[in-house]
């Protein structure tokens, strides 16, 4: 295993159950009945642990959106052709996408990692060129990549995140981009779970039936000529991911090592999440679920993490942008517990009971 | 009936439907897949069907707390005694309450409305002084106000969204304080449904089980008393409802008036809505729920309006706390609408089958 990875998944500790409790104390002594908050409360904790501080604040967001091309859309798995891949991240770089509008909105940066995408992009300054290959292998008839190549996007998405620590980031999100990527996720979610291909795909960006059953068969026939192995993340990545895959894998060490939050979007995110977990279990106080996707392969990272999607908004389009709305709910519960009044300073009349 | 009630619900228009799928059209163009971002497009579609724009924004955002005291907290059914009610009144006007924090957040106005609390309060400017009385009657013993009292509270709702119209407020949003407000909200519930008090009485601000009961056994008693009429909502109001709940109801009718959309908070918020709807159902055009609350009667509300919540974040605070979470989810809608890029604008390969 590369060096940079094994350094960090060592680095990663677990957050110290005290500082939950300390934060909840703070926020039992605000003018609202005890809990009256409910999950905003639980987020308000979790931030406030993670970063280790009693002025907890949110100043620089990153939204860091992976980007790669797939071999396996060549067995006609997805509803738009390959070449959407790169036309979409010229969408993202020039702010017409639904993320750029969505981060805008937050005030929150959008990065775009070309990580693997099948086009050669001019530079500029939002682009972040970590290209591995132009593409994935189609993993219907040979493994995605290679295992080099697997522990190189998951040290890429290391480095980043060790770099947007040292920029000073607050709160990051994990987004992704690839034609075929649900295909891949829906994938690593039958290692992970041990349930058959059909109980964990769903029709991506909008597939009728027979291209699903096509998705379906191409996902179990991969898995039963490549046999990844359920307890080795780097292996099923290899044989069934794809190098945003990777990219997010490695961010979420890298932010778990460092101390920072990441937001997890939908099907593809939360499939490097899963493998991330497994990776290094502690790794999941450090992640922030945000939406449930339609995509059923979700359920099995959301069992993972043991924790529920914060809200269900029925959307399936990825890019970071259903973790980029869960910002706004993360910096909601960040600013109740720095700016709401306590019962003592406002002079208010607390329960009888307690 | 008061003229400016009965002129106001003869205004009330329901809105075209040609006009949400001219907006799902526009959506549709969208460099997306058609749909993805799921309820994010029904949100953008009703406001600007609502609003009757090709160029929706959203500059005004207010939120209007009524508050209002109620007779029936010296039953003791509340964890706080009824004081609360003008502190934190108080808190708001200083500041320093949850939805101070996340009015902030989200650059929206709040404003205060006394419309019967026991208190005299000193002028200040986001306190609108509208008080009818210092309080309801114990609706344990009689009817909570008269039928010239309720009427007078939906005519102060409407005059305040009047009012606000011709300042070009954009979105509103219904909040509520009142201790004991949960007890006169529930019985609401129950009048509308049909269900025992029982079925649709939850613990408000988190009352233990003893009092759990005596709130149960103290709503069915007053509507056996009463005997509220199912198809009067003026007569529920008048014998079982809060100051405030008329507030909002009228706040709601003016706004459908005037075709401004109004944000539905938690129980009290919902009840309001709940007996504008059955004034005229074409209000439920103009009214977006926000999150579902722990307390149960708010059920009735969902079933009556026929749209779900947007989030479940197991919120019970009131103020107007899930309402205005959710302006910033219709911000993004709108935003969306407004600011993507188009498939053609972008020069993206569109579906093959659409």
């Amino acid at each position: 295993m590369l060096k940079i990875i094994r350094d960090t998944l060592e680095s990663i500790k677990s957050v110290p159950p005290l500082r939950l409790k300390n934060a909840q104390d703070h926020l039992n002594s605000l003018t609202k009945p005890p809990g009256s908050l409910g999950l905003l409360e639980d987020l308000a904790k979790k931030y406030v642990a993670i970063r280790d501080t009693d002025h907890p604040s949110i100043n620089r967001k990153s939204i860091i959106v992976f980007a790669a091309d797939h071999g396996v859309t060549e067995e006609g798995i997805s509803a738009y052709p390959a070449e959407v891949t790169p036309q979409m991240v010229q969408n993202f770089l020039n702010g017409g996408a639904a993320i750029n509008v969505l981060a805008r909105q937050q005030n929150a940066e959008v990065l775009v990692v070309d990580i693997g995408v099948n086009h050669r992009f001019d530079p500029h300054p939002d682009l972040l060129d970590r290209k591995i290959a132009l593409g994935t292998q189609n993993l219907a008839k040979e493994p995605a990549m290679t295992r080099a190549q697997a522990e190189e996007s998951i040290a890429i998405g290391i480095q980043i995140a060790i770099e947007l620590a040292d920029k000073g980031v607050d709160l990051l999100a994990a987004g992704e981009m690839g034609i075929g990527n649900t295909t891949a996720s829906s994938a690593i979610f039958s290692v992970l779970s041990g349930l058959p291909a059909s109980q964990v795909t769903g029709r991506g960006t909008g597939i009728d039936d027979k291209t699903l059953q096509k998705k379906i068969s191409v996902i179990q026939q991969a898995l039963d000529r490549h046999t990844p192995d359920p307890k080795d993340p780097i292996d099923i990545l290899a044989k069934v991911g794809g190098f945003e895959v990777g990219g997010i894998i490695g961010l979420l060490l890298g932010a778990a090592a460092k101390g920072i939050p990441v937001v997890i979007d939908g099907l593809i995110a939360s499939a490097g999440a899963s493998l991330a977990i497994v990776l290094n279990p502690s790794v999941k106080d450090y992640i922030f679920p945000s939406h449930r996707s339609v995509e059923p392969g979700q359920d099995v990272f959301f069992n993972l993490i043991q924790a529920p999607p914060l809200f269900d908004l029925k959307m399936r389009l990825g890019e970071g942008t259903g973790a980029v709305l869960a910002f706004s709910l993360i910096e909601s519960a960040v600013k109740i517990y720095s700016e709401m009044a306590t019962f003592k300073s406002a002079g208010i009349s607390d329960r009888a009971d307690v």
